[in-house]
């Protein structure tokens, strides 16, 4: 038996998220079957963290343990070929019995796209959430996110308490910017990144953080506001949820020098 | 009753092209019932040019006759909010009468998107060509497109000849370089852009440029091929056409100052 480590990139939009469910087509439950289309052998794969309906993926990282004798990178060319159009394996790397993609992840990148042009972006409606009510002041939601950074307790950014010992994470870096949209015409005026890595994110973290911050670029509250957030330790103190179709996890780091 | 001249983007991956067809999903059936609920009123409308299945508008003009009396910014609002997320309106401006998209256009400016790295772009898998053959020589593409400019008989370059008086055109631009991709982490090196711009095109033209400029690219014609072909005035003489999903008509030009 080896063990692989697996990264994904993957369209979210046609995907009850990641794990698998009865009777939902899920990027699990998709790869597991590939993997069985490969090897002829059914495996459980275990991911770096679950992602929700809708979220994307540009470097998922994924573990599974396999009998095949396959050199990793003719199993990643031969999973990418089996596997729908929008999932793709990036890379697989034979790694040591004991990886944990959940346990071993030093750090985790998440984007998060915000179109906020009056019409919708048909390209690119998939890819972002799209808030068509004016102008967003991305300098004072980039401002208000400083706040974030560093270690707190996040209870105020966390959708439910289940499966995890302790709310406190650290923020190693968060940002705000305009621009960056995907379509050189557009001059990226009309979008919004923002990028967030953490040492792990509670459940819902990222989409309740730009939810809170978009409060603050729409003028509803201060720039001081998401920190003060931070001491009730309470969701209810922030801002809503954002849509799940702005948001990437753009990588998973396990500080093997990549 | 006005005339109205609409602007439209759309993502024409889950289209049969622009022109109505009976039982098919088709850009031009989906506006027309998006004004048939603005209005109340069957209208039927002219498009600059048709596009074929897959092929997408960044800026597809559109001309209609109504007897509607809202402005047109309002108008153009309404279609918009009952057209599907796939379309939309970016413009309507009320024009004279005499109006007509085809015969009045100077010029029309198409962009084509090659992904030629080794794994598939999943967020972008409608909107490019996938060529997963190795690198393309896009600087001996470019060199070889310099032949196509100017006044020429463009019938190499034409699946069929139905519906022209002549298969002469003059093409104003076009160029080929590395860049222009979507996402900045990928930092531009796996696409490649084209973009030409004419008086006008002939059936397939722009996909049979792509196609016989891609024989250059890949090494198995020489840069001066392409010119050679025009010579021929025979579709067989130069390239296969490259696949729809790859091409946007971005802007229709009728000289009125835009």
């Amino acid at each position: 038996m080896r063990t692989l480590k697996l990264t994904l990139a993957y369209d979210g939009t046609d995907y009850a998220g990641w794990q698998v469910q009865p009777g939902c087509r899920t990027v699990q439950g998709t790869l597991e079957a590939a993997i069985h289309r490969v090897t002829g052998k059914q495996v459980r794969t275990l991911a770096s963290g679950r992602t929700d309906a809708g979220v994307h993926a540009l470097g998922q990282v994924v573990s599974l343990r396999t009998e095949s004798r396959l050199p990793a990178a003719v199993f990643r060319r031969a999973l990418s070929a089996v596997l729908p159009e929008d999932v793709v394996a990036l890379e697989a790397v034979e790694v040591p019995e004991a990886f944990h993609p959940i346990r071993d992840a030093r750090s985790k990148r998440y984007r998060y796209l915000i179109h906020d042009g009056p019409d919708r972006e048909v390209f690119f409606r998939r890819y972002c959430w799209h808030y068509p009510h004016g102008r967003l002041d991305a300098e004072a939601m980039d401002r208000a996110a400083a706040a974030l950074q560093g270690t707190h307790d996040f209870s105020s950014f966390e959708t439910s308490g289940a499966g995890r010992k302790s709310s406190v994470r650290t923020v190693r870096d968060l940002w705000v910017r305009r621009g960056g949209g995907p379509w050189d015409r557009a001059g990226g005026e009309d979008w919004i990144t923002l990028e967030v890595e953490a040492d792990g994110f509670l459940y819902n973290m990222v989409r309740a953080i730009v939810g809170t911050l978009v409060e603050v670029g729409r003028g509803a509250q201060p720039p001081s506001w998401p920190g003060e957030t931070l001491e009730a330790a309470d969701r209810r103190a922030a801002g809503p949820n954002s849509p799940p179709q702005g948001l990437f996890l753009v990588w998973v780091d396990y500080g093997t020098g990549e």
